[in-house]
């Protein structure tokens, strides 16, 4: 499935002119005929703009993908019983690494990833194409301040998790079992800004042999995300 | 440490003629000089093969990544005592993630990467990239025949482990210690082939919520590995 994004729905799709005779172009004309789909024949030039994508003279346009609100979040999910999974990324600037941690996180049945309006990837299409679709499967926060977040979300009974390889205890050795929390991931180069470690309650490191200190991101994220989800099905006996 | 490579030695240094100006040039021509390293202006046209590398009119080039013949890992290793840690990639087509597989295995101190010579990514300049130079840091076996490999393996008293969604097994349900193996990741569309299945001593599956059973093929791989070393450094109080 590394090539689909699916689960979302399609507000309209241009075709290149002058492929009338294409397979694929009628049956993609069908297929929109049936779903009382918005379709377009342009010329050459209308694709230009896309230049780097290897679109193959088709374009689906996709509603742009819904954030949520984080104080909308907060008071939505309080509701609801079972223990929160947050993830915050500060500053991941690979939109490559941004999809696929989503995409992991997803799978993880974490509730939502959390990300700054500034020094950070925004939600664009190599992002979705990235997280295979995932995107469309958990909620998506972006916020101004990611400190300040942190404040309220400790207010709100989260435990703040940051990974740092200075950290003394392994990924391994907390519990993330019968609490919410929020684990936070720090940019590509720079790891997590200093002030969103001082307000961390639990650090944490990956260990590296070899003395190669340098996990991508995004591999580092399902690393600490699965042993999370792994303690809680150990824990609670729900196999999945 | 994202866009580095490092560890590697230089053979050649080219940059383009009519940017003495340029201090960054004056930089690289003292440290080349210094170092006894080849350097050469050369005018642009010499540099469009390289068209879509944004090389900034510098590029080095190094000798190629080092590839070690399978009989003779196996006969050098069958010396040491530890037990030997290996990934087998069947048909891994994306460059980024099998050079970020590389990088991982380098991290959590496994002893080589097999992959086939047919239907899997080459060792390339991207997947060089996305290991972060780590290609250079474990050895790298190619083989004609992943099957015939695995016989060969099971010979020298190693333990198949392969990944496939339909495993009962999760993947931390099995002991990783005390044992030779080596885990089997398959291509990102299709899996493991079936002959290899068949020959594999364990199957294991990571849990997937939400039914979104999509992980990237690199951070599935990140996940195991990091489960095999957590157990080792466990049972052995060996701390990294």
């Amino acid at each position: 499935m590394e090539n689909y994004i699916y689960g979302r729905s399609i507000s309209k799709i241009i075709l290149m002119k002058g492929q009338n005779n294409n397979a694929k172009f009628a049956k993609i004309i069908d297929l929109a005929k049936q779903r009382g789909i918005v379709f377009q024949f342009l010329p050459k030039e209308k694709f230009i703009p896309f230049g780097e994508i290897s679109h193959q003279g088709v374009i689906a346009y996709t509603p742009p993908v819904k954030l949520v609100d984080f104080d909308e979040f907060i008071n939505t999910k309080a509701e609801e019983k079972k223990y929160k999974k947050l993830i915050i990324l500060d500053g991941i600037e690979d939109p490559h690494n941004f999809g696929s941690i989503i995409r992991t996180a997803v799978c993880a049945g974490f509730d939502a990833v959390i990300f700054p309006s500034r020094r950070n990837a925004t939600v664009n299409a190599t992002v979705e194409k990235s997280s295979a679709g995932a995107v469309n499967h958990i909620d998506l926060i972006m916020v101004n301040s990611l400190t300040s977040i942190i404040d309220k979300l400790k207010d709100n009974d989260f435990w703040i998790i940051a990974t740092d390889i200075n950290a003394k205890d392994n990924y391994y050795d907390i519990d993330y079992c019968n609490m919410n929390f929020a684990i936070v991931l720090g940019a590509e180069k720079d790891g997590i800004s200093t002030a969103i470690l001082k307000k961390s309650d639990f650090k944490i490191k990956i260990p590296m042999l070899n003395n190669f200190n340098s996990l991508n991101v995004a591999n580092a994220a399902s690393i600490v995300i699965y042993e999370a989800l792994k303690q809680t099905i150990q824990k609670t006996g729900n196999v999945v």
